[in-house]
């Protein structure tokens, strides 16, 4: 379905030329970066490091005998969704109800909603999908009596033929969502069970991505996981997981070694099923992922046995449009361009139109001094002219990937061979 | 053309009842925010503010004389492009030759484009428009040779019917773009007119936004706006204008008051057109815009003259889903929905369903520690429960709208009325 996409003038970042083509139609025009047939600033997609990263987490997750249900929040596009899918992930994390709804447009068939679900028209809104679809396999988070009470009474009102499936939260002090502790874990767990005409206990869930991944993060997220695995223990020892599988998951983007590395030490007779879900593998970064993984090489150095690690797939490509002052340089890329939450964007490639063959690394320094809603100051002595193009590296790409509609996918000539879509 | 759009499930912040429904088939529907209707979060815009404002600025408009062509970026919405053109703006601003092409697919005919137009792409973009349609009016900044260079040259290739309307840019030192001094900006206006064979200077044009609302910002836009005039006088007494009107412009959404009052004192033989540029007046904040219009009234209190002065007309609205702590509470937005580069959302209302009749404002205190993707972290002495309500304002209104493709616009009791869309 998604084929039937085409490019027209809604989307920022690409040539009128390309309007009304279709994602198999484009190849064969052959639209250049390089060539100045982009409108700037444009976000791009390195095909390659996708199609990389893709093979690189299924290779980890082999090696360390775990599933993954990736976040689609990262990038919420349909296109790379199937490429997931194609890779064999169990099912695809949800952030929000309305992620709920997208993703069964787009078929996602099993979807675990890393979320409490308490609104009324958030509740409907999945109930309604429930409904529709016998074979859809759905799950989300509890962390209180009170929500769970919510989900156990909107359930009970619809009559639904089948229980929804929950699984207890367990989160750490001063943290985001989930109990403070294993003993409010187990309780809450057990009055899961008296609701078990309505809903089911599927497993125990954590966010370990609430620690850094420098300093004591990692420390900090492993005393998570070995209360969550007590808690585990707990609830089953009681026999209140509901029949079947049991689902351990947790799982960021930085510390997801060390989930893999503590749940799968559990055994539950073998009912156990252990989930990362970490979404921004896909497309890494420059930045906050760079560093994640470079502490995850020093944790287990192993990893180097399933080859390169993750590469970034995501750039922000500007011009130069205006050089003021000496060491000064403005480019046209903003905050609604790029993400600014993590770090700023850092260039990386200098390319002068017409004079060089091809992008060099940048060389001489250059940093954003500030970032505007479609500008970004720089300064620096690195040698730029008005029209030379900048190849930006950004961190966190969950907040780059949101501010476009559409991403050109490119070869490593920066030649467009596809498009992606997003929905945000 | 933009009453065909109907709701749909790629909309986030919409219930699936209002599916297939256009802008004026859902008023009809009572769609109620307080009744649980919406799922969560969602960005609402209050009709009576956003009608308001428009007024508003169209009473200052007149009480100084100046025109305006509001920056379209802070809503791309073409429903609201459609209320300011009723209330008779000049033309609309655009930062982007991707704005520029939007724009004209909404039938704006008159746009600024308040940026140089360096790469390739991007003149091409631009030159398209102006050959499809004679009546098009268009207008964009210069601030270095190389970029005259390049719109001359890509003009004279199209061989284009009608010159390209520029304006020099005057910046401040460690500004953004611009010239850094009057007699670069008299050389400059000087080169553009040896180009008059298809350059025509229009005016000269300023951002004084760059200075803060508060400290010595006033005295730095003040100062820049000096240097501004004083440049107009060089240029006019050089004969450097092109016949017709000579356009002066500035004006984010702080200072503009003071752009009005410095540049509307210029007479050159009754040539010269006063135009603002804010964008945010429309939509206002509970932020940034309430300490510069409260630093406007300092600066003139004759401002209450006009009446009530803006009022914040967007609202995002989540629901509290966990409480896990004693003074702790997660509510359902994050960055996705809300913007945080000026502050972090603020907690205005609260709302219990079932128990409160209205939103009452929140009492005690409540602040937002840490925004993820899709949770807020708070803590805070209010009285929050799982499931209740809270309604947020923003600062800097540009960063949370392009988070939205459609936004409910609602009465003054949460009552939709109407949509809006948005195309980021």
């Amino acid at each position: 379905m998604h084929d039937a996409v085409t490019i027209d003038w809604r989307l920022k970042g690409f040539p009128a030329s390309l309007h009304g083509l279709s994602r198999t139609e484009v190849a064969g025009r052959q639209a250049s970066l390089l060539e100045g047939d982009f409108p700037m600033p444009v976000a791009i997609l390195k095909d390659s490091a996708i199609r990389h990263n893709i093979l690189w987490m299924r290779a980890f997750l082999e090696a360390v005998g775990a599933d993954i249900c990736p976040h689609g929040k990262t990038t919420m596009s349909p296109e790379l969704f199937a490429l997931q899918k194609d890779a064999g992930v169990w099912g695809m994390t949800a952030a929000t109800a309305h992620h709920v709804r997208v993703y069964r447009q787009w078929g996602v068939t099993r979807i675990l909603l890393a979320n409490q679900l308490v609104s009324p028209g958030d509740i409907a809104l999945v109930l309604d999908e429930l409904e529709k679809d016998p074979g859809f396999e759905f799950f989300c988070l509890v962390d209180s009596i009170e929500g769970t009470d919510r989900l156990a009474a909107a359930a009970r009102r619809r009559q639904l033929s089948r229980p929804l499936n929950v699984l207890v939260e367990m989160g750490a002090a001063r943290g985001r969502t989930g109990v403070r502790s294993i003993s409010a874990g187990a309780a809450l767990s057990a009055y899961v069970v008296t609701q078990r005409d309505v809903l089911a206990l599927r497993g125990i869930e954590i966010f370990e991505g609430i620690f850094p991944s420098d300093a004591d993060g990692p420390d900090q997220a492993r005393a998570m996981l070995s209360g969550m695995l007590e808690l585990v223990s707990e609830v089953y020892a009681a026999g209140h997981f509901a029949d079947g599988e049991i689902l351990l998951t947790g799982g960021g983007s930085s510390l997801f070694d060390l989930c893999a590395e503590l749940l799968t030490r559990v055994d539950l007779a073998g009912r156990q099923r252990i989930i990362l879900r970490s979404g921004c593998y896909i497309v890494h970064d420059h930045g906050t992922y760079v560093r994640a993984f470079e502490a995850i090489r020093e944790r287990r150095p192993d990893i180097d046995l399933i080859g390169p690690g993750p590469r970034a797939a995501l750039e922000v490509w500007a011009v130069i449009q205006s050089v003021p002052e000496q060491g000064e340089a403005i480019a046209s890329l903003g905050k609604r361009d790029v993400g600014f939450d993590a770090d700023l964007p850092v260039a990386i490639w200098h390319y002068r139109p017409l004079v060089d063959a091809r992008p060099r690394p940048l060389t001489g320094t250059l940093s954003i001094t500030k970032l505007y809603d479609q500008h970004a100051c720089m300064v620096g002595s690195a040698d730029l002219e008005v029209g030379d193009m900048v190849g930006f590296g950004i961190s966190h790409p969950c907040t780059t990937f949101d501010k476009w509609r559409a991403l050109p996918v490119v070869d490593d000539d920066y030649v467009m061979t596809s498009f992606i879509t997003t929905m945000f």
